[in-house]
């Protein structure tokens, strides 16, 4: 045991009605919602990098954490995963996601860095056969070192996509070793500043044979979990290719990977991308590519991606709702992509910051499964389409513009608008949350 | 003749030096461009709807314009056709676009309001056969009228899909009567206000058949035009299913359209979506669906589509640009979908407006044809790429994730970062505008 | 009693277990917090103009709503006035709120249209004698008809200058006539659409100038309500001299007005000038101008002034926790500058549309109260400024640069950071929302 | 010399015809318009934080730069200052501007961070004395480092506020030795990150006392330069309280200082606010607080600052414009507060961004003196403001809302509108541009 937790004691469920810091007051892991244990529902994920690898910097301002781990020797790499597991304990936490740079120390050569990287998902695994928590997905880190700075895949140097490649070739070993449950590519740096010194069609058939490429090694080498792409518009890129679900699809489908790939949606990047995270959630349904979430959130007053820690439930509840409505999760999960903000100095922030996080889930859990038993949201919903359900409407899409042109002269057909009811459909939702 | 225009004499080309406001300082019709005379590159276009039937209202006021053919007869309606092509006469004009509902008065039954477009056709086509300007392409206005409130062929009520496709239909007719090289549609209320009463699976599905009835029946007529989306991420909906070219892009793969169909792109439109305009035309260019443009600016500081004329020629040169390197327009031309302020109230403002803005796009095509005919910019930008012409390269995309990582691990690659130079190509750029 | 409610009960609190649509579920008037009736704290006011005057246009789209009160007559006016009150009845409404053109039918002069406006002023003043509902404020739309379009107060034109100040002075009176408790001025056309054309000094000289003599007429007619702006930063301007609630302090502070205007505060405008609600309200207190507020939310997808009603109580009770610690309010009030949305066509949506903003705001007080009164959120902040409290601080702020760089000096000062604690305090909030 | 530059050369003018990356296209130093050399006019300044101490970090990577400067030896801080002079005199740059802690390594304490800066200061000092280039301003950051990040004047820790003091103290001194002509203050932590955990009415009166206290010792020593704020909406913080213009004009207002302090104003920092450029200046001007600007833009896809290098020549003259209309800077100048981007590796990337920066302004402002020259711009507004010069006008100013009342009715006022003609306007404007 570190000592960096001390005195901090493992979180349990307390109910409603406790004052206790310490306690989750909705989360109870047990509880059986809609025939499924709360825990098997949310499938809670800690980030490793917000939480362990982070220094607290933004754009105007350096280090703010002091951590007794922070430095680049394996030692330090294993103190730091002693201490992860330490929280995930205090949480209860089911699952933990990581790139390979937060877990270990960057080498001096590729070969060095996959081998510390080695190294440290053995101690991960070890660590894993000795507690609860588990790998939701591990993904590699191709944005921070400099060799990325213009991209990884899409990056104008050939050398630097086949550095790319044998990453997340390594990340995929370790993820498969660890029995992760899914793959995720952020692309970060896939995108541009400007447009002046960019091959837009070229950068995009590369990043489209890359993933071919990790599909295909995926086969090879019998992994079974998901890969998952993270879609988002912008930031640190000007311009992201991996834009928002709908762009991915569209992308997916040109390099025939829409049957094997799916998306990791974050609140933060559906908003930036001026959508809701319901809407993405609700469209990657649709189109059959929903993985997973990153269950942060921005500030709806900052234009950049400020990863918080969601805390309204009633918001959350209509993204839940979403997730409910897809089946819930298979191999995916709520991920913390969350950081306390630069100023919660202290251990005790980390903790609560998730338990008010896991509790917020929770609850809007529990608020959406209610809605979705009750029905009558979607009894509203059936009635509104239900003239599609007429075998005239059926119809009528098996036919042609002039079918139905000529259909509509002789019955002089003058649609009456009906009300869209949706302050009662508002309504109706806050009976729940 | 009619005496909106009273004194306003025909628009000439005479020069940087003049200082005549009725005068073309850059626009030069005959002057040839990269071996093609501007006309033939510009391709102008001046919509109807914006100039001739809006009456200047926005949420917050109504009508401040006064025109003599405000108002709902036949007659009024032949009132506004002659002086619109007034005003492209003096403008010298070549194209115009229009919509059922800004030509003729909406009847009493589908079958009255077809019969007025039938009319009003005829009286648009005498005047295509003694003017010089001819249609760019035609449109249904399946947004103003109340029945369109929850969308067109996205209605809940297959009698509004119906309606909708009688209305497509109609205007399919009439664009081709006309001769219209493109036939367009936006999807204003093809999208929703809140997830809460919306099947958004079903509602795309839809779309997606009613797209396919439009080409289906292209062919069934022989219409030789090109079909258009004109995509726009919300404004009136909260959100709309054609946010921007990628989304055009994926939803065209799913039905099979994406060698059908291509894209009619609008700067406000692009800016709202939260790109750049020259992003989304290189990448419809790049996704093979690049078909024409409405060059019309919004406001950065307005969060709402204002419809302005462009009247930065620095900023529109890197759309030209784009379109140039994309072998510029087949079918497509410049649209004005841009309305004079409601401030602006005299006729004069409306043709000063067009002249503004044609002057502005000239200007903006010059610089962009000289940028291109210099090679310097694609020097580089090729330069750049250089590397991913070797054979290794090439090589390296057809291999594995596993023979890469050997070969990385083998060479000990460790690339080293490469200037972007981007403050330098933007320099390069300010040589030409 | 009109049969446009018809069938619609009375709605009452029934308490959070009722599943009756027709029910408050958390709004009861009578009920005692922090020692005051819930109907005396939040003061409900329904705006006259979204419910009764907006047609459902909006800037693509024209009418979608039929009501037997649209038109320009006397009768069609009083017929509006029967329905309002019924609704205000119906919903128990305490205030409501108008403008001139909301009320009465636009006259051939001035002078018909003042005739108008006392007319149904009267007519007005006989249904306040017997109901319930009073007058929160009156106010002038100076916005609406063409000859707002440059402005009111602000216009190039002295002549719209004057024409406003009859405008103000008859809407005073008669919001003197009816007892209203504040005057209201939105300046929804007092900016610009381009600096180009405009004198920015000019018309913000002649905008103090009108508001000094607002302030001189109110004391002239003994007008006992309170003087109120309500800020916001643009639409329909490209840009709204009063942005936001420090905009609008340093411009009172000029005219030396600082003591006689307070601000009426509303959440769509808040955000459009890139703040919180919270903290407009938070401002204003802190700056001594807090008036009123407009409760109604914008879509954080749209950038325009969508005018929605409340639906998240726990958003909501971070602003009810500023109005409580501002002292709550005291001539201002709750109003809905509300719209239900175009596609909401029913009598009933705009009953309901009420009742569940109502019930939103009632349960955000509460959670605002409790939070209050257990004290736990001022405590910690209290206890994080309590550096402050000492003697040595205040000496400080006496002190100058010099003495405070000799003692830091002196006294080796570092300063160490101390946790901002976000996190755990969004927790605590959550334990009461 | 150190060889940093080597090999490229002093950049002169050539004129626009020149292909020469190395030159001026645009800025010829002597060249005279309206009266002034170009030089003077512009004073340009290079920022020593961008180009010398950012090592091209992001919020999602790490250093991008290898400069032989980086480290924190006092030896480093003399290299950095040489290779800083040395690009001063390649641009022939008149004017710099530092942060303490760009210049001088932070020390353990207080005492040795401010010995650190005397000695740099006095290094620098020799600099100025043998070379063209002078201090436009100096300025503290307190920002960076972790003691800040909670706030520096606005701290809840006294402590931070004497820190800040003393920190503020040590930098006017320094600029007072080096010949600054202005002392900016730009409160990046001066702000929140949550309302929850902030006392706004004491940060906010802390802030203005501290403000008093600076200009207490600016005539204490007999510092003759201009104080100035820097207003910025957000970023790092939340909300910053010197958000724009207005607020800070409120905020000087409200402590008496608006005629002591004057405003720094950024391109960037305007459209965060929702504004343009143009109007900050334009209203810092009319409420006599302009005083400088940062001359740097954002990227308008991007919602955050990204301090990029102007490149639009047609967008800059609009603020050139209002300088000039201002009267032009007296103790300001055009500071470059701009970086390359993180791309942009090369020596020669920072001598050609700033090159094309200048460039661009050279540009613009010619553009803008012409139109100002040849006077059409400025008649046309005073035309459409006429009215305002009438006696009668005047007299109504002098009035009461009764009399104008009273005279509208007897007048039968009817005003009928004026077209605003923006788009004849803005043709205008691209006359000169
Ligand atoms: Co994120
Ligand atoms: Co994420
Ligand atoms: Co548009
Ligand atoms: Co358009
Ligand atoms: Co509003
Ligand atoms: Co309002
Ligand atoms: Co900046
Ligand atoms: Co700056």
């Amino acid at each position: 045991m570190t000592d960096f937790f001390k005195g901090i004691p493992v979180v349990t469920y307390e109910g409603e009605a406790s004052t206790n810091e310490y306690a989750f007051r909705h989360y109870n892991p047990d509880e059986v919602i809609l025939g499924k244990r709360m825990e098997d529902h949310l499938r809670f994920a800690v980030a490793y990098w917000h939480s362990f690898a982070w220094p607290g910097g933004d754009p105007f301002g350096g280090q703010t954490f002091d951590r007794p781990w922070f430095g680049d020797s394996m030692d330090l790499a294993r103190l730091k995963a002693d201490v992860a597991f330490e929280m995930f304990d205090i949480l209860g936490a089911p699952f933990y996601c990581f790139h390979d740079a937060d877990a270990r120390p960057e080498g001096a050569s590729f070969a060095e860095s996959t081998r510390n990287l080695e190294e440290i998902v053995d101690y991960l695994g070890e660590k894993q056969a000795t507690h609860k928590t588990q790998l939701l997905w591990g993904t590699a880190n191709m944005f921070s070192h400099r060799r990325w700075m213009s991209g990884a895949a899409t990056n104008p140097d050939p050398e630097v996509y086949a550095y790319a490649a044998a990453t997340v070739k390594a990340n995929m070993d370790a993820t498969k070793k660890l029995g992760g449950q899914n793959y995720v590519l952020w692309g970060g740096r896939e995108g541009y500043e400007t447009l002046l010194n960019t091959d837009l069609k070229a950068e995009r058939a590369h990043a489209g044979r890359f993933l071919q490429q990790v599909v295909e090694y995926k086969y090879k080498i019998g992994f079974t979990g998901t890969i998952l792409i993270e879609p988002k518009p912008q930031e640190p890129s000007k311009h992201q290719y991996d834009y928002d679900v709908a762009t991915v699809y569209g992308f997916l489908k040109d390099f025939g990977l829409e049957g094997e790939v799916k998306t990791n949606i974050e609140q933060g990047h559906a908003i930036l991308a001026g959508h809701s995270f319901e809407h993405e959630i609700a469209l990657a349904s649709a189109l059959g590519i929903f993985g997973s979430i990153d269950m942060n959130r921005n500030d709806y007053q900052s234009g950049w991606d400020t990863d918080q820690f969601p805390n309204n439930h009633a918001e959350k509840a209509l993204a839940f709702y979403e997730i409910l409505r897809a089946g819930g999760y298979t191999t995916g999960g709520t991920n913390f992509d969350a950081k306390v903000r630069r100023q919660s100095l202290d251990a005790e922030d980390l903790i609560l910051a998730h338990v008010g996080g896991m509790d917020t889930c929770a609850r809007a859990l529990k608020a959406a499964a209610k809605m979705l038993e009750d029905g009558h949201m979607e009894a509203a919903r059936a009635t509104r389409y239900a003239g599609w359900q007429t075998s005239a409407a059926q119809a009528m899409l098996e036919g042609s513009l002039e079918t139905i042109a000529a259909d509509v002269m002789a019955r002089n057909v003058n649609p009456e608008p009906v009300s869209g009811r949706q302050e009662r459909l508002e309504n109706l939702w806050n009976r729940y949350v």
